[in-house]
């Protein structure tokens, strides 16, 4: 098996580069967002996606827009610091990951407050590379802490794109994959396209073909199918946001998926680092749930597909609730229900190194 | 609300005139059929689909056959027949009103077949045109007995096309939507975009909106998440072919769809003419499914959506369990659970005409 090289986001001295994901897997193409506003538009128009690589992106978003803003005060950085986080706030709504990625830049920007500014413009870019860092060893852990839950051998079905393009590397649901491939598990990936976006049979497809995972992708709508024929073995998704009770927040269709594994007994994993966990969420029912534009929905490739006027729904996201989840995959351990303890738990707990 | 008038499929004296499925909503285009190689092309290819829709038009393509074959005995007649009936019964495997129209036409020429050529080539397209007329008033009857079991306010979900497009007219699961909100009832249209051929998206928001019935077009895999926010009142799709059992298959998508019905409690109704029951299959496990062309989930708008060499399941349609089906509508009434009970009970009984 070659080991892929995902470059989904890196930092570079010319800014944040991105492998545009719009345009996989028919072109690999690069694109460097030269300034914080053309990260944040990155990140809107789904350049990049995926909760924890939008956290990593607007992190570097936000030391590129530090490093390179004109303020020859303190007082002044701060305030440009705040319409930085501002801006890259108001992307995208449901991955908490964004949120948590800005707190902690913002938490770095204040210990850093009596330091000169050239050191505070050093230290966020340094603070940014750390997240990035530290985003591909927690997928590592959590392919560690997962792979023993995947069927020696057997048909995995993902939903979406939770590998190395929606995080700093490796990936979450797919990083646990790939670590049950490392240890040797014969494992067959059912991809699951994911419409709108096709996340699913552009994304998933693409970076597992390139690790020589054997992988098939299907409609959305032949998951019941292949579960009633005996195909699927376990489900393992990422997510955008777990509240305190381990309601999942991920991209729609992902609750669908999950009532048709209960329906066949299959196990329902979810895989996601621990900012993904929103501990100040109390429930499902709180999560703010994006609405995207009609267009995705009625035009594919370019192609209108559906009659002038027709109504359309396209919330980008959907609820799982905490009942259909078997586990939650974390580096720091896995939870099972009672959700809200095992979390709590969870969040006393230190990350194991690697 | 204007009616309108969809030519799904006509007669004419230049062939069998067929809207082009494949087209629309984009573009409405009108393909005459001058020969029975034609039909069965289109049939093959998706210009015409929808079990029923199949069965006339296979019906007439028939017909077209029959009656430009250059035979002067009535032998040589016989002998083409078969060659035309063999031709159109290797169009698409799943759908019975294929194989029922057939048989159909085959009963009608044997009993011909001491009339001179010239009247059989005749009656035999009088029997064809009659098929299409008795499945007009089969549908309208079909809603007159569903349109009872329609929420009197709400959303009602469908998937693929069980509309006029899959019929001679008027439509089946559509067909008791149409009759739901001809009696009064305030219903609003959910419509699963249906891939990988977008039934949904294409063909069903298309006619509903011509009949000015309000319509909502989702990805298939929001299905759930719309349940899930109480949005869907009831379920009603079409089918392909019906087992005495009362197991229902229908295009892919059918049984994740009837899934979540079951697990929110929501009635899953089935829609179709005496014609889709086949009481010689027992269960749907004898049901043979088509599998098509994997390019149909690759491409999109002619656009190569995954990465080269992936796998692709592509199978047209799946099996749902009779479990998950609260009723069958059909013209002859409405059966229910134990449905090999009521099933036979319906066989029995006349249709009863308008």
């Amino acid at each position: 098996m070659t080991k892929s090289v995902i470059k989904t986001v890196e930092w570079s001295d010319e800014g944040v580069v991105l492998v545009d994901q719009t345009k996989l897997p028919t072109e690999e193409v690069y694109v460097t967002c030269g300034t914080y506003e053309e990260v944040a538009v990155a990140i809107k128009d789904m350049i990049v996606r995926g909760a924890p690589a939008i956290g990593v992106t607007a992190a570097m978003g936000i030391a590129l827009g530090v490093r390179d803003a004109k303020a020859s005060t303190l007082s002044e950085l701060r305030q440009m610091f705040g319409m930085i986080c501002r801006t890259m706030g108001e992307t995208r709504p449901t991955a908490v990951n964004l949120f948590w990625a800005i707190r902690r830049m913002q938490r770095k920007f204040e210990e850093l407050s009596n330091m000169p500014l050239a050191v505070i413009k050093a230290e966020m870019v340094f603070e940014a590379k750390r997240i990035h860092l530290e985003d591909i060893a927690a997928n590592q852990a959590m392919g560690r802490n997962g792979a023993v839950l995947m069927p020696s051998e057997g048909g995995v079905l993902t939903h979406c794109n939770a590998g190395a393009l929606a995080t700093a590397g490796y990936g979450t649901a797919l990083g646990v994959i790939r670590a049950a491939v490392e240890s040797g598990k014969n494992i067959r990936v059912f991809a699951d396209e994911t419409r709108p976006f096709l996340q699913g049979a552009r994304l998933t497809a693409w970076e597992l073909m390139k690790d020589g995972i054997d992988t098939t992708v299907i409609s959305d709508n032949m998951a019941g199918a292949m579960m009633a024929q005996g195909k699927i073995q376990a489900v393992v998704v990422g997510a955008d946001r777990i509240a305190a009770n381990g309601d999942v927040a991920n991209k729609i269709g992902t609750y669908t998926v999950a009532v048709l594994a209960k329906e066949h007994g299959i196990p329902f994993y979810v895989a996601a680092p621990w900012s993904t966990i929103d501990l100040d969420t109390p429930d499902g029912s709180k999560i703010p749930i994006e609405q995207r534009n009609g267009r995705e929905v009625t035009h594919i490739a370019g192609k209108q597909m559906t009659p002038d006027n027709v109504r359309i729904e396209n919330p980008a996201f959907d609820v799982t609730p905490s009942k259909y989840v078997t586990a939650i995959i974390t580096e720091r351990g896995v939870a099972k229900a009672p959700y809200d303890e095992s979390l709590r738990k969870l969040a006393e707990t230190e990350t194991v190194s690697a």
